[in-house]
This record gives structure tokens, C-alpha cells and sequence, in this order.
């Protein structure tokens, strides 16, 4: 009997494969589905259902194309808010029989109104649940977010405090398999451990420990949570059912001359942090591929045409795949670099990155027509800043470039310099001239503070 | 924070990947352990700790080996019955820190007297254990063996009763993490299910529900395990510290003239059973691949020189992988089957499979001179078995060989015919000339007699 | 500038990835065809060009598939039997240049109508030929076959004889890469080799130093081919343009019961000949997989539903990949070896194999109602072979069936005793009940007579 | 029959695995040399003899180290400066078998003194020679250097013509197959392309083209080739034999912490060009990975400890793999980029990227205290350069630096920008202040001169 995860490194998204004997079954299956077909037959297991716990906001399901692939049915919770249309409906108390393992459903609205949770037990044992897959209801030391319906955000975070107490009602023992890790857009407090009990739970995570109904609705209500654009895709998408990813992930090499003539939409730079700062394509967007995950759904239309900028084909593949994980299929290649577009003649850009020294003494020195631009969430903001420094999540930095000046030079910053890179790439994109970007950032910062 | 569980097929061994931030430690390494190597260099970590739950008698440490190649230190437990020269000793409250994770020692005695329990705790949340690696004290679904010492055999079973009482004091909430799976010769019921929680356990694990000390111990003396005499070596070894692997573990193809002339002391047959029935080279012994970790430590000597008959270079490498993680260095290289063989003019011999009609008509019949000949554990064959059969486990046949009569034919069986052709290959490597192997076995038979 | 070469064992078949800078063309694409696009993306080059040297007849095309994942074009030879609908039409003279490589069309029938060669030159150096893509024209040691228009076989054998006097016509300094190498049914005394140049083959080759026309169109008409029927159903795929691979080719394991309800049409055996001969389900046919693609296309229906029984996921998945080289789409899973399915009471069968020293002395002593049925190609029979045996190709085992004699025991023989097994699971699946296989076949009857 | 070249991106450097039926050699093999052992047993081959075609001055022998892997002899031609400890000595016409393959030995001395061909014959076939591995005698496009000896400097230019003439004896069927392709510093103007026969060079090569002695003597004398100190290194252990590489070779990654504590000598950044522009470690040397084989020769000791900076373990990999191959072995770890030791307030630097309109600019403007400083090839520069620069070779940057001033600003150019930054770097450890880096140099000069 097995329950294997299978994590998405960018969406810090869980998948699992259970099982026994030769019966398996995939728990949210992400897009790229192939893995999940090649664990079943390599383990000469045949998957045979697909679960979902919920209709999921941050990817796209692999479930209809995990479907198509195996002959498995898909499996959705009640009360979706459209017709799942690839998926059966289960409901509380349905159950499973893979080999020796048995599932039952259990609803745990809350996150959704149609999550559901799945729990496992070992008929060759007793009666007690060993596991339960909480979807986005139960978390390792969070729970999930309840944000999604803004005009019943009361209602549905007491759901969730209720669900809570059901998933509680299976028992200290079972452990806990929640569909994702710390890192994720969809939960704040996620802890940097993937593996808990009940139990554990029940004694340290703080949102299970507040026993009054009221005051976790209270807690849910004052918590903030950004929503990307591309969310409402990801819901629809999940409703109609996604394609298969494109064959052949490996996007083209361009040429310069070719890239220009693509007419894309976006020339994304997918290489480091760093790399962008020392020389880019005048007017590409910079999102490094490990962060593509969490921000390039605020940015691109579902039907970008992108173009990439990668070091290499392995960077441009893994960009390729965290961008078709999220809907965009757009890419239409990568080119490689930089240094060989110089070469050609094409023109370059640059942004400077500065260090705490050099922001200390420019605010000391009171610098004219210029101002520190802060891009971090409004929670870390609000545990401390600089002071003076402006604030606008990079998230919401195309929407609100107004409030900019374009006369005022900006030294952006964050918690490293990395998400600063991303917003000043994008005032650059809007014409702002005078940008470079405080590297180290809030973490130097404190530190040049802690020295003096 | 992880702990990432790698498995050894064969042996049905466990091992642990564990660490938080940027630290990492590995519990119960085995002897091939550039793996471990390899995931800490890819997630960024350093490997600061090797700890060992107790002297291994199924396998080569692989801790010495990890130690030499990361500078690691090697942690062992108290009580060992000699010295183990590669590592320190750690006792009770003994307590490391690797990024978030606090472990300490928890003296777990009883399987052997130098067995520890490490206890993983999660910092960044409460004072409860969140997991415990329990090496061979504790197993899914059952316990550690404690057949050791047998003029000790109840002091022992006594002791790991009170070492489970202990581990159970860490509170239901502790996730488990053994050092076997199903299939262990390490214990007899583990269950096929690789995680569960204590108190899961406290409640379904038939041994830990035992709650009387003196029932326990006499339910542990009831007990009948086999120990294979390579037992013997590597709890030497793992005083004295097994060498690495040899550098490559790709046997190299040998001609039949080459086979002839390597001086070999065994020619040892890894294809499938049906294969070998089918044809093979006079005098092999006959253990498929996947059943080496089990069987080939009652047959070879600890110098033995080796030579392979594979299918490809494949099934060689793996053959030879496993007989290296139990100390068998001595491959020479390998032939490819027997086909290219006896096209060279070689002699070739073969086994019949006979079929469960056909052992029916010979017992009604009465066919003489003829017996048939059950080769399965002692408790599998006082189970239930044929009538008239006679019992000797295969692993005890070359030892018990002038039991048997060679003037008398022999259909061997086991449960499936698997065990019996390792058992028929024995016999006719000691002359016996009548053998065939029924199979099927006691499977087949059962059908038969369903049906019937 | 590159050529690199593409095999694919079964079929002896080679593909060539060519090309200079970042522009690249592939040559006789097989159908599995991701691997030319991971080599151009892998380099940074686009595959703007497929070449096809002439319909092939022994294997689906891959051109029109790398055409749709690449956007390249196709080119084939004129002359063509009917319209190859996913290619222009390339002709003698016509360009092509990639990077610093040029590519110029010589039409060189023979072998088929449409064969053309594809010479390479280097534009960086001189006017010389460098390569020459010579297709089915001209081998390493041999040339093509020209029996494919029985009625015209004069016409094409001196059409070939023309054309590999124009291909002579480059120079000697000219590499030579064909589309096959040993072991192919494409020819008959290819080199084992692969690589050569016009110079060497001039002086080397046997047909090449055939200089006179009527000469070499004699030889030609003396050389006897078999023509696997499967030929007629490629030469199809390859006018209108084969489908992509299934996209999963991993075969779904199945449980005996689930593979007894799959209404398979042929269960195909893929094991070792010696496993086969151990035990096999009765009435499946004997092809290990390497044999497949020489082998199968006898025997299998275009449509036929496929059943696999293998050792293992990896040999079901090798043998899925031959079969659907070859055309044939109807695998349905596999089944795992045999001793499963006996354990569960299922029945079973086995050939025994015979030696060398047993097929002697039955000749000697007159052995009645028995026969050796030789089944090597007609030439190796000629060339020398065991005075009585009786003649039938392996391959046309199946329509001549009606030749043996039920009542008769066979001793199957080919020059090793692999054909042999196919031929005998050929015969068991007709009915003959007395058929066993003499192991070691020509090779061990050549050191046996060499002995005495 | 097979030869399968293997090669070395960054060094260019090609060696060979031959062989016939189950006996194969290694011509020339690399330090990482496990590859060979793989390939061999992966086609069930042994490899019986190591052949070195000279002893190497650019990389690190796997001669002996694969002979102490696989037990094959290793030969080497006679006249070496000193006694080869791990080789037998081969001469004019030594014979060696592996299968049909005949090889013979051709003393072809020039490059150095102790340079040998190795002959490839198909005894199935004729008595012409099929093919002839040629080391750094004959290159595609090109023939050895013969700098090595400089008061002999007309001898051996001698003595390699009069090898080029006996190689040419073989006659123009042959293939070639030199010991190193386009990039190699082993030679000047070698052709983009790996595959050529005797009787294309004899045509095309533009050295072999050279028909008469004298003149081919005063062309080479002509000739500059720059020797990077580690030659001397390389020369000596492939005298007495060098070291298999660490065992394991992912480097550690060290926090900022940890790098500070290890004492390392050098500070090597492998990063990509513009990464190291935009943010680099104060001190650090920047060699992008896949300069390194070019590059870290002119600059690290044998024996420096060196730390990388590299953005993943991947690259930091692929870096101590190439400086492992050229005999740098003192790989402490690696630090993952910049962001993460200035978010610690570690400090950092950078370099500005200016473009060809600054350049111009500049230039036009008479920029005071300024210089531009050129450091390609002096070949390169003296084809064409930009007015008033200041040539130094990016090898000789350490040694000259003296005739550089720390007053004057300085922009580094070459052809792309590459090496440019690489001087840049290097002028900053050498306290220079004021250097930036023309992105594009030469190649966008050319450019924008064209558009003007």
C-alpha cells in the first residue's frame, strides 16, 4: 500500500499516487501527467480513479488528460459552482476499494464550496483511518484560504472551521496529505515540512488550535490573500477541462532575426535575477523560471504569445513547463542570451543594483526626485520597512504604474532584490528611465542596521 | 524539512534522507550511497550525521562508506557487543540540531542490545516528537525479531517489550519510520504499507497490543526465524567497516571459453525461473535477481568467485548490485544465457515444470520411487501442505542433502515454483538426476482442489 | 556541420540528423520520432527539412510526424508507385542549403522507382562531395534489393546498376551513409560496419566491382528475398502518411483474468527462447522482442490485438516500441511471465530442448514418426544442413502448415535454436503435440561433427 | 565494426571507442573516463588496449586510469621527452586484432616527437586501410601545431610534412578521425565538421594542399599559437600518469559563512557573462563554465583551492567536471549566486555593459582618461581593430598588468564581450576601479560602422 507524493517545485503543489496491489489512484493530478502513468506501470499498478479535492484556482488539473490517457473516471466534489463536466460527483460517505486499501469521502467545504477530502484505511488492519488527502481544507500547519467568495466570506470560513472538526473526527493516527507545501499561493503559513498526524496537528497548528468558531472566522477574515489575474482562467479551465500540454515541451531556438519577426506578445527573460541586471532585451519582462509559478499570472494573457530569453534549451524547457502548469501555452521559442544579440548589433539594456550602503547615504543625503519603491506583500510590509519608502505589491505594479512619477528616479527593493528585478523590469517596460534596484534588500538592510 | 525514506528492493531495506535548511543526516545508509550523496548536493544540503539504529546483519553498512566520502560523523548506540571501530556512541538525550529539526536518542534495546530509536522534532513548531525512526524495533504491523541471543531469548524480548513502551511514550502524533518493509527477512508480518503513526500502531499493530509483558515475551519465544550463515559476516563487517562498492558494478561479458577458464566457484544462474527450466549451463544454481538479498546468503561463501549467467548487461548489473549490498564482491563478469553457448557445442541441461494434474495423477497413481519435496519456510509448510510431502527449507538443502535419496525422483515445490527451482537447481548441482519442479505450487494446487 | 546517425537495432534502420549552424535536416525519420527533435533543440537547431530516400517498405515512416511536430517539409523522389501525400516532390539537381551545408538531389532508382541519394558538401571547403545519403542504393559491403517488381526485374536491376554508377561518379573522397546496416531484411551481405567511402566501397564491395551490367543484373536475378506480407501494409502507411505512436507505449500490466477477457487476437510471447521452452500459456506465439521486427511481420494482422506475456514492464515496453515501428498499434498490456498465472491454477506449457548429442543418436537409431524441420532462409539451408531434414522457412511456417504431418514429431533447427522456437510455438498453435527444439541447432551440429 | 567518437565540449577534444565483435580499444581517452567502460559494456564488448596517439599537453590522460579500470594495456609511441610510467611503447608497424578490426601502428611525428597513427583495417574486407586515427598529426581543415619545440621549430614543422605524406600513403579511401575539433587550442583554423576522408583533405585541406616543404616549413613557422601554462602540468602527468577524478564530483554547496572560513585561493565565478556583470563577490575571477577549458589554464596554480560561484549544483557541476579533466582538482564547494549573500549584507560589484554608440561616443568626444583595451588574439586583432585601442591577449592580462594604469578607465572588448568580461574581471582583482565591459564589441562595431 502506497501513497506517493508527487511535488511541483514553483506551485509548491502536491499530487499523489496511491494504492495496493496492482489498483492506484491519482490524487489532483498536475498537467504533466505522463509521471503518474509511468509510476502505475512501472510499479504494474493500473490507475484506475482520479481524484479531485476541489476545483483547483493556481493550475491546471491533469485530471481529464490523466482520464484520457488511463480510461480512469474522474472524481469532484458536490456544489461545484458549474458542472465539473470531465468529472463523476462523490459524496460524503462514497466509497473506494484499490487492493487492501479502501477510501472514503469526506466534505470539507470551506476553501471551495465543492472541496472535498479523501480517507484512506488498510482493510488488513483495523477500522481506523491511516490517512486523509485534505485538498486545500487542511494544511501542515495552516489551513486553507477563504477568500474566494468575498460577499459570504463568513459563511464559508465557518464551513471550513466545521470541515476541520469532521477531518479531526477521523482520529488522532491518520496522517495528513494536503495537496500543498510551504510555498504556495494558496495558503500564508504553510510549514517547511510536507509529513503530519492529526494529532501533531491538532497540538501545533495554530488555525486548528483556535476552538472558538467565531474567533477562527474572525482570524480568516483579517487575513489578505493576493489573487492573480490568471485564477478566474485556472476556474474555468477546471470546469471544461484542460488540453494536454503541447507534445514537445522543448521550445525552438531563435534566432534574433526570427524572434523579432515572431510578433510576440511578450519577451519573457527567464534567466537569473542577476543576468537581467547586467544586460537584457530593451522592453523584456523579467521573471526568473523558479518564479514563474507565483507571478506570471499576474502579467500575461491567457493567450500570450511568449517569447523566452534563456541561457540555455534546459532553462527554456523548465520555463516552458511552470508556464504550461499555470495555461500558457504560448510559447513560441527561446533565444539564447544576450551576449549574441550584442554581437549582432541589437540594442541592450541594464539595471544597476545598488547596495544598503549606497541606499543609506542617498537617504541621508536626501536625494532629489527620487524614492525607494517597496514591492513585497502589504503583510510584510506592515512587519517593518523602510522608512519613507513607497509601497505597491509586485503583483499590482502594472495596474497602479500611475502612482508612479516617471520624473522621479526608483530604487525598487524586497525581501532579496529578486522580486525587485520583476518590478523593475516593468517600469522600465512603462517608460520609467531611472530604475536600478537595491540588491540584498530588506535582508541587507538589517543587517548594515545591525552593525551600526 | 524532510525525511525522504530510499528502499532497497531486495533486502526490503530503509533508509533516511533527513534535514531541514541546509543540513542533512542519513539513518541506516546502505553500501551503494552515492544516493544519498547525490540528494544532498541537488537540494543543497551537507550531510553532518550518519546514524546507525544497531548493527546490521542483513546488509553492508553503508555508513563508514558515506562517512569517508562527505566527512560526516557515524553515530551508534551504546551496548554493542564489540566495538564499532568507524563510529561513536551515542545514549539516551543525546540531541543534534540540523536547520529546524532537533533529533534525539531514544536506547530502544532488544532486537539487539545496541538498538537506538532517534526522535525527530520540528522546532519551528511545539514539544512533541513529530516522527521516530525505530530501525528494527518497531515495524509497520509488527516488531523486531529477538532471536539473536538465544541463550538470552527472554531477556531480549523482555527488553524491546519495554523499549516499544518507550517509543509509545512519544505520543500517538509521532509518524514511524522503520528500517524494513514487507518482504524483510528481518521480521514475519510487517505490513505492505510503508507509513503509519504510533498511534495508529498502538492500536492495530497486533504485537504492540500485546500489553502483557510476560505474554509478549512468550509469543516472541514462539517465534521461528531463519538466519542465512552471511548473517555472521556482516555483523563483522559492520564492526570493522565494509569497503565501497567496487567502481563499476557492470560485470563484463565473458565468452564460454573465458566462463571456462575464470576458475569460478559458483555459476550463478540470475534469469527468470522459467528460463532456467528452459535450458542451462550443467551446474549453475539457479537465483533469479530479485531473490538474491533472500537466498543467495544460504549458498556462497564470503570469497566466493562469481560468475553470472544474465540475459544483457542489465540484468547483470543488478544481480550484481545485489549481491554487493550484502557483501558479495566476488562477481567475475558474466555469460549471456545459454543459447550462444550451446550453438558453440556446449552442453546445456533443463528442468520440466510439471503441472498440478499432473502431481494429482502421480499421488493417485502411486508413482514410485518418486516423492514430492516442499522447500517453504516451516511455518508456511505446518500451514497446510500436500500429503506425503516432504519438508526441507530451501535455504537448509545443501546442508541437508543426505536426507534426500538419489535414487528417488523429485518434484520440488514451494509456493509458486519459484523457491523450488533455486531448490531443483541445488539438487542436481549435487547429483540428483530426477528432478523436475512443479509449478505453480501450492497455489496451482489449491485451485486444483477448488475446483474439484 | 554534422551527420549523425540514428539506429534502430531491430531493423538494423539509420537515420541521420544532419546539418550545419543552426539549421538542420532529418533523413528517413523513424516513427518514433522524438528523438531528432530533442537532438536539434538539444544543439540550438531547427529541423527545416525531411528527407526521404525512397518509400520504405519494412518500416512506417516517420516524416510526416516530425513534419507536424516541426513545421519542416518533406521530400521524396519522383516516381513515385501513387502520390506520397505528405511530401513535394524533390528531383535530380535540386537544393538545399543549412547553414554552411549543401545538399544536392540524385535520383538513383533501383532499388525502388522513387529512390533518390542525398549528396552533401561543405561549402566552407570545396566543390567536392563530402557525404552521400545513399538510402536503400548502395550498402557497406552490399547494395539493394531489387525484387520488389518481379515482372520488371531486369529493368530495375540495371537501373541500380546505372545509379551506382552515378553515386561512383562523386568521387571516392565521398563518406557513404545507406539506411541500413547489418542485420536488416533490406539486403543480404551488408558489412557489419557503418561508415565507408565511395573510395573503399569501389574496391571493396562485391557488387560495386561488378563492372559489366549484364553481370550484375544476372547476380541480381539469382538472389532470393523473403518479403514479409506486413511489406504491403508500409508501403501503404508510407503513400498516405503513418499516424504518431500511441502516446503512452509503456503497456498496461494485466492481470491474468483481465487478460483472458481482453479478446486478444494473439497472445505474444516477447520472453527469452529459453524462458519460452521453460513454460509458456499455451497457444502464444514464441518472438522475443529483439526478434520482433524480423520476425513479426509474418505472422501478425495489421489489426491485430495484441497481448503481451514479458518478464518485466521494460521488455513489454521494448517489444511495444518494435510493434508499432513496424505498424502494428494493437498492443493491449501484458501479462507478467508465467509462473503468476500457474500459481493461480492457470494451465501451462513448455518445449523441451534437445542437444546435439540426442538429435544424433535419434538419426542413428532410426528414430520413427520423426523428422527435423529445418526452418533458417533458404540459402543457409543450401549452403549446408542435416541430411533428412526437412525445409520450411520460419516465416512461412504458418501458410504451409498444411506441409508437416500431426502425427509426426518434429525437432525444430535453425543455426541456433532461436528461430527454431518461434517455429515451434508456430506449430503447438496449429496443433502438433510432439515438438521439441534442438538448442545449439547448426552451430552445436558443426562442433559435435567437428569432435568425431 | 565500430568507431564511435566521444567528445569533450570545451576542449574540443575527440577520442575514440573501437572495436570488433567483442574486443574493443580506446584511442586517446579523457580523465572522466567511466564512459568508455559503459559503452563497452553496454555492447558486451572488453576493452583490451588504451592507444595514446601522442602524449597530450591540453588535458589530463584517462590512460592510466582506465587501464586500472579495465586491465587493458596502454601504448604509446616511442621518442617520448621522458619515459611514459603507465605505457607500453608502440612502433612503425606494431599489429593489434579486436575482432575484423586490424590495427597498425604509423610513426607520425611533428606535432611532438612521440606521435603516432593508428591504422583501422576490415580484415573481412580488402587489404586498404578503412580509416586512420590520426591525433593531432591531421585535424579536419588544418594539421597539428609544431610550437612546442622552439629551437627546433624548422625540424619538426619538417617532420610533420613528411607524416602528413605517409599518412596520405594510405591512400585517400581512408577516413580520418583527429583528436580534436574546431575550438581546439590545438590548432588554428580546423573545420566546423568532425567526418572527412584522406582524399577530401588531400583536396581541400589547406595545409595538406601545401605540396612542397620548404613552404609548408615557413607556413608553420608563420604561425602564432598562445600555450597556457597549464601545458607544463599536463605534460608531466602524462608522464607519470594522472589520478582518477574525485570520486564524487557534485561540489558541496557552502553557505557565505562557510566559503569565507575555507581559505580558498581563487574565487571563481562561472556564471554567464552578463550575470557576473550585473552582481558578482568583490575579488571573484569570472570564467564562464564553458570557458573554462580555454581559460583557467593562464590563470590557477595546480594546486589552488578553488570556490565557485555558480547559480545551481548543475553548473557547478559542468564546472569542476571541466576543470577536473584539465588536472584542477581543488574544487572546495560552491556558493549559490550573489542574491543570497547580499540579502545577508554580504558586499557585492558589478560591471557596466556599454554599447557600441557609447564606445563611439566616447571615442568621438575624446573621452579624457579613458582607453579602450582589446584582448582578443593578437591574429585577431592585427585582421582589424578599433583605432587607438590597447591590445593585450586576455591570457597575458595577469602577467602584463603592469603596462596598464590605474588612473586611465578602461572598456574591455573582444569579439562578443565574453572575454571581455573575463578581463574586466581580472583588472578589478588587480585593484583597476574604473572597467566596463563593450557588450557586443567587435561584432556590434561592425555593425553599427555598417549602418553609418
Amino acid at each position: 500500500m502506497i501513497v506517493e507524493k508527487v511535488k511541483s517545485d514553483g506551485l509548491a503543489h502536491l499530487s499523489y499516487f496511491i494504492g495496493s496491489g496492482s489498483e492506484a489512484a491519482v490524487v489532483d493530478p498536475r498537467r504533466d501527467c505522463d509521471i503518474y502513468v509511468e509510476m502505475a506501470r512501472r510499479r504494474g499498478m493500473t490507475i484506475r480513479h482520479v481524484f479531485e479535492t476541489h476545483r483547483n484556482e493556481d493550475l491546471v488539473s491533469g485530471a481529464p488528460i490523466l482520464a484520457s490517457l488511463t480510461g480512469a473516471k474522474v472524481w469532484h466534489g458536490p456544489n461545484a459552482d458549474g458542472e465539473v463536466r470531465y468529472a463523476d460527483t462523490v459524496k460524503e460517505g462514497d466509497e473506494f476499494t484499490l487492493g487492501d486499501m479502501k477510501i472514503r469521502v469526506l466534505e470539507t467545504p470551506g476553501h471551495t464550496y465543492d472541496s472535498v477530502s479523501y480517507v484512506v484505511y488498510d482493510a488488513a488492519f483495523g477500522e481506523d483511518a491511516i490517512g486523509v488527502l485534505t485538498g486545500d481544507a487542511l494544511f501542515v500547519g495552516d489551513v486553507g484560504r477563504t477568500d474566494f467568495y468575498p460577499d459570504r466570506a463568513r459563511e464559508v470560513a465557518g464551513l471550513l472551521f466545521d470541515s476541520l472538526r469532521k477531518i479531526e473526527g477521523l482520529g488522532g493516527q491518520a496522517l495528513v496529505y494536503p495537496a500543498h507545501g510551504a510555498g504556495s499561493v494558496c495558503g500564508g503559513n504553510l510549514a517547511d515540512r510536507e509529513f503530519t498526524s492529526l494529532a501533531y496537528e491538532a497540538a501545533n497548528n495554530p488555525m486548528l488550535k483556535l476552538r472558538d468558531r467565531d474567533e477562527f472566522i474572525k482570524s480568516k477574515l483579517n487575513e489578505y490573500h493576493y489573487q492573480p489575474p490568471y485564477f478566474r482562467l485556472m476556474e474555468h479551465l477546471n470546469l471544461v477541462g484542460g488540453a494536454p500540454l503541447p507534445d514537445v515541451m522543448h521550445p525552438r531556438l531563435l534566432t534574433a532575426e526570427e524572434a523579432e519577426s515572431t510578433g510576440a506578445d511578450v519577451w519573457l527573460d527567464v534567466r537569473s535575477t542577476t543576468a537581467f541586471a547586467g544586460a537584457h532585451l530593451p522592453g523584456s519582462l523579467a521573471i526568473p523560471s523558479s518564479m514563474i509559478a507565483a507571478f506570471a499570472g499576474y502579467y500575461l494573457d491567457a493567450e500570450a504569445k511568449i517569447l523566452l530569453i534563456a541561457d540555455n534549451p534546459e532553462q527554456a524547457r523548465a520555463a516552458a513547463c511552470e508556464l504550461g502548469r499555470i495555461g500558457y501555452d504560448g510559447v513560441i521559442g527561446f533565444v539564447k542570451g544576450v551576449v549574441g544579440s550584442a554581437q549582432k548589433g541589437e540594442a541592450f539594456d541594464s539595471v544597476a543594483t545598488v547596495s544598503a550602503q549606497t541606499v543609506a547615504s542617498r537617504l541621508n543625503g536626501g536625494e532629489a526626485n527620487w524614492s525607494l519603491l517597496d514591492v513585497r506583500k502589504i503583510d510584510e510590509f506592515e512587519d517593518g520597512h523602510i522608512e519613507g519608502a513607497q509601497h505597491i505589491f509586485v503583483g499590482h505594479l502594472d495596474e497602479r504604474i500611475e502612482e508612479l512619477d516617471r520624473n522621479v528616479a526608483y530604487t525598487v527593493l524586497c525581501a532579496s532584490g529578486a522580486r525587485a528585478m520583476i518590478g523593475a523590469s516593468l517600469l522600465k517596460r512603462r517608460g520609467f528611465e531611472k530604475v536600478d534596484v537595491f540588491l540584498g534588500s530588506m535582508g541587507a538592510w538589517k543587517a548594515l542596521k545591525s552593525k551600526s
